[in-house]
């Protein structure tokens, strides 16, 4: 295990672990690229910063709660859109995904009936335009889910429990700062699905269906058949790889 | 340990894994919605947000650091309702239950003299009535105490140490961005009592004593008697379960 | 180990275990409470929250990334009144304690002058006196200290080698929020020594080292000498105890 | 292991493990005062602090998630500088490094244009000069930089494979606080290009490739020559040191 040297393995150029390490870089970019690049658009077209921070905090922080509750007895889905990828990665069975799926928007309904005032639920602003809006839910769940394969499903994650309820969270609040001023950012359709049924408000609600599901199986397809290997693994330590072990 | 399955076991639509899976993604989406629409209504209706992120945090970080500072020598409670639940779930025992619970008041009326100035406590806004400021109290701190059982209580956690504080810490911060401006999101019998008693001001104060007590103990119930496995568990490593474990 | 039970072990409300983890509620709670009512009264009585915010989360979010940055190579002090308590408690030498704070000094000034337009620097805010300002760095640093002890310091930590740079951040950020209104909130006299020198500005400036000190100090003792068992561990697992072995 | 002492080792004073314990504090206060008291100079100077906190939250949480999501397949670098720094360091091969330009820029590209109404970029404010803007991304990157190397490449970590996203996206977070206003923080060439080639606005680009690496370059010498001991170490175990170890 040499620490320094220049030129790595002699097959490091074509190396399925090499061609795996670049196409998680180019996704993690593309995930904070967005998120950044997003942000500081949404605050010049945007609602008050503040409002919008306080949004993304709730979801962030009650979303990690919620995870960090049910990983160790569901998994921590608490989305219908992650049932849906560990579905089309063939991580979960029909017939549990179909009992996560009804439990998923049970619970999003009772939340919008105790909230009886009036829960407000998403639409798209005006302006925006129902394509863009699909195309936004795409992106963003497709971010969202990549994290959850990444932290939350890969066997590779080890002992890292922490790790996959802080990340998701995290990148839902990231992506309301994001999408928020545009579609509402819902990356989950129970999320949306509560709200306009107590509310009885339909418009634009397919977006938040065909988008999460879209976005959450492409990124389900490209994490489990691009990024994790194949081959049986040669050992089975827990750390991390440390950058010499490329 | 086959990767890749449509149909998962046989008994999975009747075994009760199943069952207390499902119903773990039903609380679980319960608390992220309630929290997340809930802001979504609070922003509508509240006070400037800012103020409310700026309250949401400081609570947040310090509840964290408070759990995080107490987990391995008392349990992390910090917080009647929480004692409370552990004494309803048969987790402690009463004179422990006691010494805490006067622990807990001490503390907090310390803090109140401290802050002499004028402590300002809690109260129900004026037009939400004390029903209403009754019910969210309950609400709010079942999805607390919910936390707190899945991830500090629940043997299953393992060395998953930094997971509780965290988790506590942080959806008290979601829940009083949705409570904070309708009954100040108290949760928390002790934190309600302390300022109470040096300013001098009981209007709605039975309310952060009841609501808290009913949530916590509600949710200390369900997880006591429908999450956790009554059988005894046939292996004992730590690793959270994998999916395919499922 | 029964899981349920009424009365716990015959010696529960004598036995020194019951003892310090009262104290540790009563501590935990205290600063729970403080921070959180502390946060309404800065509210109401300070400049506009979002402001506050942002400086609360620089200093948390920087906090952190220095103390894990540093925690495996030096204890992640970063701050004189940590390095005095540590003294204090007798867990680090003479020789080294004045290497860490001639350090930590030389850090914030080389900060200070890189900053050179003009730093701004601690003071107490016009009516709130000198005495009020020295009470409240030796209340916030004993928080912070009293956290230190219990996540960095205490050799019960085992693996959680994430919680203490977390926590240490995340109090600071708490408190600032509290603080920061009336004196900044240094608990830090490094923190408040670069800005001074290199803006020549000495008003109020012994608060900031005498308070920290008194604060730091009075928490090692208290942690040192009544929450760590003087007893030999009878077992040496490194998992947070179970509610059941209370 | 006496537990308290007054004097420590014989070879306190001059053991190499000293000094570089003493040289850790010394960054590490560096990185903390330079984002606290810059925040502080930010808020006088810059642009209102809730949009400040909007952008800094989405990247950190953002960036956050990213790392978590590659830490385990490719190192997590999801930027161009800490590449950088890895190959001055020795710690990845030239060719990993071409590859994992091409992916973050790649990345970013795709970013932007999916963001496509106006990606905004990076600049620097009218009125900073280039100078100054350049010495910024200097001295942030550097900051960033060094916390990556201390928590993600210096084999001595662990198994903390939380502390590395969490402590990377922090760090980026409140730099952004300080240097926001100010030419944007961008810390990342790979950030910075993206937006500029879709939107192509070239102005003071070249600060954002030679500032961060120049910082990410310097904080690799200093971590990998003065930090990271040269001799083997004499035991392997995964616990951080306790202070009586010192």
């Amino acid at each position: 295990m040499p620490r320094r040297y220049a030129f790595g393995r002699a097959d490091e150029a074509t190396h399925p672990d090499s061609m795996r390490a670049t196409l998680a870089e180019l996704v993690s970019t593309f995930i904070f690229v967005f998120a950044g690049e997003g942000s500081v658009l949404a605050l010049e077209t945007g609602p008050p910063a503040s409002g919008l921070v306080m949004i993304a905090l709730a979801h962030a922080l009650a979303l990690f709660a919620a995870v960090a509750a049910s990983i160790n007895v569901s998994g921590g889905h608490v989305n219908p859109a992650v049932t849906f990828a560990a579905l089309v990665g063939g991580r979960i069975s029909v017939v549990r995904a179909i009992y996560y799926w009804i439990a998923q928007i049970l619970g999003s309904i009772i939340a919008s009936l105790l909230l009886r005032l009036r829960p407000v639920g998403f639409y798209v602003t005006s302006g925006v335009g129902e394509g863009n809006g699909l195309i936004l839910e795409i992106v963003l769940t497709f971010g969202l889910v990549y994290v959850v394969y990444a932290t939350a499903i890969d066997p590779k994650r080890g002992s890292l429990g922490i790790m996959a309820p802080l990340a998701i969270g995290l990148i839902v609040g990231a992506n309301i700062l994001v999408g928020g001023p545009f579609d509402g950012a819902a990356m989950n359709p129970a999320r949306a699905f509560g709200p306009s049924l107590v509310g009885w408000r339909w418009k634009n609600h397919w977006i938040y269906w065909l988008g999460p599901f879209l976005g959450g199986g492409l990124a389900a397809i490209i994490y489990e058949y691009m990024i994790i290997p194949t081959e049986p693994p040669l050992h089975t330590h827990h750390q991390p790889l440390a950058p010499e072990d490329y």
